[in-house]
């Protein structure tokens, strides 16, 4: 049984309709009972050594000079919930005791599954806020609209939505091996799942095809999606795939890997079983292979296919 | 057998490593065998009434004061395609005599499959740099870069990717019957699937269970992902879904529907069927289903789920 994948499964109603009244999210802005999460450009403030948990401030707690607040939605208690960029007050003034800044990631891998999907949704909203403060159609400032998801142009009235990248990213099998690639800025030993950004007009198993093809120079065929995952790194999406092999051999064609090739199923698993043991270790050759980290779908993929699903 | 998806099959290789050389590029641009297509707000020139097929003009044809032009890729016989924004050049001279300006959803209904699938992605891009001149992140008019798959910012080094925003659409079942909603702008008797964009840090599958309850009420279990389509009016890409009900009363609950209503499989075959014969007829009381066009990825999930795929 594969778990859910990382930064899904937030507790949370989006108040898509409700948020567009304006009134309505000014209201929960000075509702008492309203809470807001504190974002910076690194990670989520937390609280809690052992078991870090998610700091909920209440509103009037936040400092005149903090960037965006947008609301994430209403938890199952009714309360509203918020975020906040705090990039450049807390590094002045600590805004509750004992509070640090959590990376995603690490918030990916120690968070309760669900908190992690709120932790991801704060960040990927608010890091959208920090790059697309102007119009791209005229350049002028925008104005934050529908408990920031909308940022409107007062010049040309272009409206703005976040941004989400789709990002497929694929299992080649053939048979009973698998073809992974490896970037040379990876911890020795590691290989993961080809990838790449869905491009303009193109269909997810366009985007498999293609960026296999250039990539790795093989063809495929029968992509079967799997399971999606956010990748709030900034603003990725990515869809699990599997591929069937259909031709050509195996080769680095592009810049950003630097080496494919094919793990039989028992050399996957023999290396899950040595993640799992504590005995995995880089060899002087460098040919043990060290499987994508649990947070990453490409794992979830890889489990998945040792799992027989 | 449910025929491909519409604006999916183009055959053009990308050419995504080699257009990262702008010598290259530049090439290309001065080669003889190269073709542009010629795109407008509107649509894609096109010459021939019975069976229009797409202009494809040397590049030495476009005159001086076009728009931005992009490469779309290489084709089978080896020639470098673009395609250029002629919005404000065709409308007073014609570029090549019989031309006229097939609107993409058209295009998409009138031209081969995998012709259409250029269309769309030749209006994508370009739709793209007419509304993302200016750098999101500092205002700035930006540089196009790669063929016209990057601008990047000469004030702040922002490099800007064309914007694809992924869209759930999708089938809710309940044994043999499935769930359609209606907008009011549409056709009388028309009903479709429900659809929304995917937010920020979202999953396909949580995108399709917060649209369904946002929009009709129901909970749904199961999301199963069927198959996915470009649909570039200006940027999205949908993404097709089934789920199984699993609770609640189906009711319209935000603005963007008039209408959500159970139909059965028999009623869905009957317009199928009535269409197929030309024998459709809107009733006085408007009761009788129009199912949507052709065209859209809501009538394949139909005709899939009719197939009992
Ligand atoms: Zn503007
Ligand atoms: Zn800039």
């Amino acid at each position: 049984m594969v778990p859910p994948n990382t930064f899904t499964g937030a507790q949370l109603d989006r108040a898509g309709p409700r948020r567009r009244d304006a009134a309505w999210v000014q209201e929960r802005l000075h509702d008492p009972a309203s809470r807001t999460l504190a974002v910076t450009r690194d990670g989520i403030l937390v609280s809690g050594e052992e078991e870090p948990q998610l700091v909920r401030l209440p509103l009037e707690l936040i400092p005149g000079g903090a960037g965006t607040t947008v609301l994430l939605g209403v938890e199952p208690d009714g309360s509203a919930l918020f975020a906040v960029d705090v990039e450049h007050v807390h590094a002045h003034r600590p805004l509750t005791p004992g509070a640090r800044v959590l990376g995603l990631r690490e918030a990916g891998a120690l968070l309760p599954q669900e908190v992690g999907g709120l932790a991801a949704y704060a960040s990927a909203l608010l890091g959208w806020h920090r790059t697309h403060a102007h119009c791209a159609r005229c350049g002028a400032v925008t104005d934050v609209e529908d408990g920031g998801h909308v940022r409107r142009c007062p010049v040309c009235h272009g409206e703005h939505h976040p941004r989400t990248d789709p990002v497929v990213i694929m299992l080649v099998l053939d048979g009973d091996r698998v073809l992974l690639g490896r970037q040379p800025s990876w911890p020795r030993g590691r290989y993961s799942a080809l990838a790449g950004f869905v491009e303009a007009a193109e269909s997810l198993e366009e985007a498999v095809a293609r960026e296999v093809l250039e990539e790795a120079g093989v063809t495929v065929r029968a992509p079967r999606y799997v399971s999606s995952q956010p990748w709030p790194f900034p603003s990725s999406l990515m869809l699990g795939f599997t591929a069937e092999y259909a031709g050509g051999e195996a080769a680095v064609l592009d810049g950003e890997l630097e080496d494919v090739r094919w793990f039989t199923r028992a050399e996957v698993a023999a290396a899950a079983a040595a993640e799992a043991s504590g005995t995995w270790e880089a060899t002087d050759a460098g040919a043990t292979l060290l499987l994508p980290p649990p947070l990453a779908i490409a794992r979830r993929l890889l489990d998945g296919w040792l799992a027989g699903d």
